[in-house]
């Protein structure tokens, strides 16, 4: 039941290469600046970053993927900057993905994350509550104090993505707790916009700022962004029902046992099909047992919410691409951003 | 067993004036700029702020009182500028005192606020911590944007100390769960600064910033308005214990059934008196009963933690005072500041 992309190769070496580079560059500014936060909130995201143990001490850090410092960096680089230039709104927007991260682990009482238990289990919801909160501000402050001429403009709009983060995933809490089928796909496809698109978008739009790109520019990448984000979050969707969980570190149908509505449960919901009936009924039942998980993903396959998912985020992907050559007419020198955008429609966990 | 400065006269005229003048100059930029929040995330900053009920019916607004703003703007008058230049920097810390109202209200499972049940209570904790969140990006947004020349430095102050706000709501949590004696008064004083005189130092600050005063200007208000905070915080701690239930909209003695370290409760538990011991007996029990609460004031009362908070709160506007006349040589053009601040050591709800 793994996704049939499972392969090493997709991995890279153009897009891991550019993660890894990127990890390189960012990791310090990161760094640098969670270690200015006070005492345990400090602690928490040291923690949560993979760089500290629950008592303190200093691990080997397994941290995210980097890919929105890689899409800042990568604009910028599109957009004629230097990459340093924009290392500082790169990590801002790192800190912003994990604190939501933080406190999204809190509102879905998710109890791992990067294979390690999350910061609200292991500190308790106030700590982790107040971390991700610090760490809000803290994304921002790092950009209201960097020098550059684009910084004001980038805090202004990191914060506006931010409140559209907020908005996204108080809509996918909402969602879950109504009736399966009251949930349209369009209003779940805002929901991923908002939740997903909204930052990716916000990271190519800070890169082109500090590019010194113009409105236009900003918002071509924004755009881009934006539909690379949705492509992201459909594949992502499909690896929460279909992903190995040797490689997501979740067990296997992770999503379907939460009753996510995910985008292809939701596309199968809709789709009017028997398959979609089942699936309702299978998400009406108190518990998902392991042969009820399997039984769901079928009906989601049966009810064509996978192969439409994955049409979709062919479909966003092509979108992406036209946005992005608005703003750099020359493709060759958005390889990098192309590059990223393939990753993330091709990864496997 | 109310306060025994339970008289209006001490609200008014100058204090309780200068208010509901700041009231009128910055309630509609706070409602203008919380109805740019999207969806449900508005719906919940609407009804927190007073001004919809749950089911979005607009109601007569029954908001804060406002003092941070009005330090705002009174700083911004004492150092020259007209008030309407700080306008959104007023709106801002009072957005930034709101976003930490309602996760306290989360984290301290607070069920009302302003004698109306508190947000998480009325739409659950997921949508209350999203609109929190949302209005913590808001606060910072209305200040990136703003054309202000000092809108950067004042942006990157008020996410210095929301950090700071952050971390001091994290202490206050923690030395709940900590053995009564195991807390001292110094650190119990250090929470106190970060959590309260934090934002109402930044809210002068910002006032000082926005007059376009210089670092030293900046920074001695910021030191009487953290003072002022100190003493606004003891005076909070003691209407916890003896404030009015019907002016404060909280059960008699609300700290103390919530066992909460206050300030006057630190100084009685560390006072090595046999009051004190009487108070960690009672702090040991699984619940207080309406007797126990009023045994345990008495018991704060007869080790010194009254007075002791009392004469606290005195000293620390002594020492407002000295910061602001470093600032404001000619203390009658800081008459506002000088009124805001004993209004908040005078206050009774």
């Amino acid at each position: 039941m793994t996704l049939t992309t499972a392969d090493p190769v997709t991995d890279g070496p153009g897009a891991g290469a550019l993660l890894d580079r990127t990890r390189t560059a960012v990791d310090p500014q990161i760094r640098s600046t969670v270690e200015t936060l006070p005492g345990q909130v400090r602690r928490v995201a040291m923690y949560h970053f993979g760089w500290e143990d629950a008592d303190g001490s200093p691990i080997t850090g397994q941290a995210g993927k980097a890919i929105r410092p890689a899409l800042v960096l990568a604009a910028a680089r599109a957009l004629g900057a230097r990459e340093t230039q924009a290392v500082k709104a790169a990590a801002a927007v790192e800190l912003a993905h994990n604190f939501t991260l933080l406190h999204d682990d809190i509102v879905d009482e998710d109890p791992t994350r990067r294979h390690r238990p999350t910061a609200w289990t292991v500190f308790g919801v106030p700590d982790a509550l107040m971390a991700g909160d610090a760490m809000n501000a803290l994304a921002l402050r790092l950009l209201a104090e960097d020098p550059h001429p684009a910084a004001a403009a980038a805090t202004a709009r990191l914060a506006a993505c931010v409140i559209e983060l907020c908005a996204g995933q108080q809509a996918d809490c909402a969602f879950e707790s109504r009736d399966p089928r009251a949930v349209s796909l369009d209003e779940c496809l805002a929901m991923a916009t908002a939740k997903t698109g909204a930052l990716l978008g916000c990271s190519c739009a800070l890169g082109a700022l500090y590019a010194g790109a113009g409105e236009e520019e900003v918002a071509a990448l924004d755009a881009f962004g934006r539909e690379a984000g949705l492509a992201f979050q459909l594949i992502d969707d499909l690896i929460g029902i279909w992903g190995d969980p040797d490689r997501t570190g979740k067990p296997a149908g992770a999503d379907l046992v939460a009753r996510k509505k995910s985008l292809p449960v939701v596309a199968a919901l809709t789709s009017g099909t028997p398959a979609g009936e089942e699936l309702a009924e299978l998400y009406a039942r108190e518990v998902l047992d392991e042969r009820a998980v399997r039984a769901a993903a079928d009906a989601v396959e049966r009810a064509g919410g996978r192969d439409w998912a994955q049409a979709q985020a062919a479909d966003r992907m092509g979108r992406a691409v036209e946005h992005l050559a608005r703003a750099v007419p020359d493709l060759a020198a958005a390889e990098d951003l192309l590059a990223l955008a393939e990753f993330v429609t091709r990864r496997t966990s």
